[in-house]
């Protein structure tokens, strides 16, 4: 018999899909005795393995078989009245539970979204450094990412002004900006409140969506919360998703959506076509560590946790880390974005680091224009303590040593 | 602030979108008082609830934090090599480790082959009846669903071969077809083994795939277990997915689809872009169920307990159904399927019957072409012994009363 030949039938999405970064960086975790600065992993030593454990048998011996059954896609209804509660309080945003729908992670949030608005060869306007998770799904249901630039306020609202003009004016269908407006990943920056009052003004006058991305908003270390896009939101554009992949655990696939009626009951549908519900015993014991505060307590213990690590690493940039070189202060979140000089590459420095057994994410990967060529992306929230102190000194004689061959 | 309106913003496919049929059936199981025949859930009685609890406790204890961390998007690899055994064993398929993809239920496995290999206004070969949680993701993707009619000995490939020349000369694009071979929902229809060899010469013939759907094979009640597709296919056409929803919960969200490499490398890329992973602790469950036989045992307990329902089922419709009806006699899994005289609406008599507080669904959910008005699909899988006993006379003489009403 003649072998099929699958390639054959391929839809066109998947004969222009590329592998994502993300394979590449879990390969890489992976490896013995590597020193990773790479994941955008929690710290396994914050999750609430005790509570969970606890809560499962509870759940179990009370609620019996229903916690195995199916669940409604929307999510558990008393999980979404929870969550509505909760960003009411956190986000000072008024969310209905109506509005809310569980998700498995956020990003199938943001697959959704995309089915939800994007058609092949439609737009999302993108940072330049964006998360390249988003950008491949953005990718993966045929979108085009434009990057706009980033500077210490987040996304340059003026450029893309002048984008939006541009686009229209040559046809293009610009259907949403994708951003992480808190500690954004990778580049640890935090859109200030009139960067985010200029974003919804231009979401409102181009009539195009706000793909609000927050898994590291309740992360702060220091200074005052900002409110978030659903909270400033007036005319319905936002579209808000929530992980709880970093206070709470990744493995659990949880994550909700909220934005406007119309937009949730849509996704729903798509959700139902897609995985038809989220795992019900992980809903049900998110619920229980929302309700005896136990996820807020969580928080709490997370936030000085990863602010030790931040100071760890920043600390040691700045003592070895040579003056051409430049990087982010993240007041909370996952990460910092180092700058090298312009002729470095970020690419060649992993190279040298992975001779060290220390891995990192080049830049590249960020930037869906090319760009970004001598920047990369350290991440202080997974590695150990002993580990970033191996590690920046390491790096920071690599990056000497290529100056000084240089010159 | 002028209001967004984001339904300008829509995808063509969100546009097309229809609400699936399972959100109505949700919406009557949660009825008080219902006594349903309509949902294709399990019994959760044969979930095995307190091993789950005792293995939770010890996987978090043994691996700690690491069985709440993510997980990478192929799915565990201790658990795909125990899924390549098992397939080995009970479909008699050679399947390897890397041949196989974690999904967070077959749902998704189906989504990903769709997006893999659908394009708007391809052709997707599926049953008359078929599942219409299939159909549905089938059409989210913009794909068209093309009716093959069913006999006893499942889809009809001589009417199929007649199809696939007439969609050829038109032009159609057939990627694939769509089949659950054992115990078919809703028809609960055992494709016979010379049908199965027919429509894998169909699918070298003509060169599309074959998406194999067997959530109900395992759950077979007497005579031989037929060789599935996957491991009757020697070209590697055959996308099978395979549930546990059915044997393990469906509310942990954990299946896997085989298929040759090529394939599964690229749903994997669809997977990363979707939802990253599939949730880790049900991952471990089910290992672990699998490696101390209790998968195993808890299937045996299952064949008998579905068994006795459906004896019970098929019994009183026997004794209560009038001699104009028909009804399929299933040697395995959740339903069976019931052709009223051909002027009588399945629709008109779930009216009558939901006033009795029974529910069932409607044969016209299931068939694309619009037809099947006079056919409807009872399940005996998840409704109490009591449920039944009380349900199907009545539902008998509701029958009989508009088979008078017509003379």
């Amino acid at each position: 018999m003649a072998p099929h030949k699958p390639g054959e039938l391929f839809s066109v999405n998947a004969r222009t899909l590329k592998p994502s970064a993300i394979e590449a960086i879990h390969k890489l975790l992976e490896e013995p005795g590597m020193r990773s600065l790479a994941g955008a992993w929690p710290d396994p030593l914050v999750f609430p393995t005790a509570e969970i454990s606890k809560i499962v048998v509870e759940l179990l011996e009370s609620l019996g078989d229903s916690a195995l059954q199916y669940g409604s896609t929307r999510g558990h209804p008393a999980l979404r009245r929870a969550l509505a509660d909760l960003a009411e309080s956190q986000l000072g945003a008024r969310i209905t539970a109506d509005q809310i729908l569980v998700t498995s992670g956020s990003a199938q949030g943001l697959d959704l979204a995309c089915r939800l608005f994007i058609d092949p060869g439609d737009v999302v306007l993108v940072g330049l450094p964006s998360y390249f998770g988003a950008t491949a799904t953005i990718a993966s249901q045929g979108g085009i990412n434009f990057g706009i630039p980033l500077d210490g306020q987040g996304i340059r609202t003026d450029l893309m002004e002048d984008a939006l003009r541009t686009l229209h004016r040559d046809g293009s269908r610009v259907k949403a900006v994708y951003v992480i407006p808190n500690f954004q990943n990778p580049s640890g920056i935090t859109m200030s409140l009139e960067r985010r009052r200029e974003l919804l003004d231009l979401a409102d006058r181009f009539q195009f969506m706000i793909f609000e991305d927050d898994p590291y908003g309740e992360l702060r270390f220091e200074g005052k919360h900002l409110p978030s896009l659903a909270a400033l939101d007036r005319s319905g554009c936002v579209v808000h998703f929530h992980s709880t992949s970093k206070t709470f655990s990744p493995g659990m696939r949880v994550a909700w959506v909220a934005a406007q009626s119309e937009v949730i009951d849509q996704m729903e549908r798509f959700k139902q076509a897609s995985d038809i519900s989220t795992n019900s015993l992980a809903q049900l014991i998110l619920l229980e560590l929302i309700q005896s505060q136990k996820l807020q307590e969580g928080i709490d213990r997370n936030r000085a946790h990863y602010r030790r690590k931040r100071d760890l690493m920043l600390g040691l940039m700045g003592e070895h880390f040579p003056d051409e070189v430049d990087w982010t202060r993240p007041s909370g979140g996952f990460f910092t974005f180092v700058t090298l000089p312009a002729q470095m590459s970020g690419d060649d420095l992993l190279l040298d680091a992975l001779e060290e057994r220390i891995a990192f994410v080049s830049g590249s990967a960020f930037f869906v224009d090319g760009g970004g060529l001598n920047t990369f992306r350290l991440s202080f929230s997974q590695a150990e303590g002993a580990d970033i102190e191996a590690a920046i000194p390491c790096l920071g004689a690599l990056i000497k040593k290529r100056l000084a061959d240089r010159n």
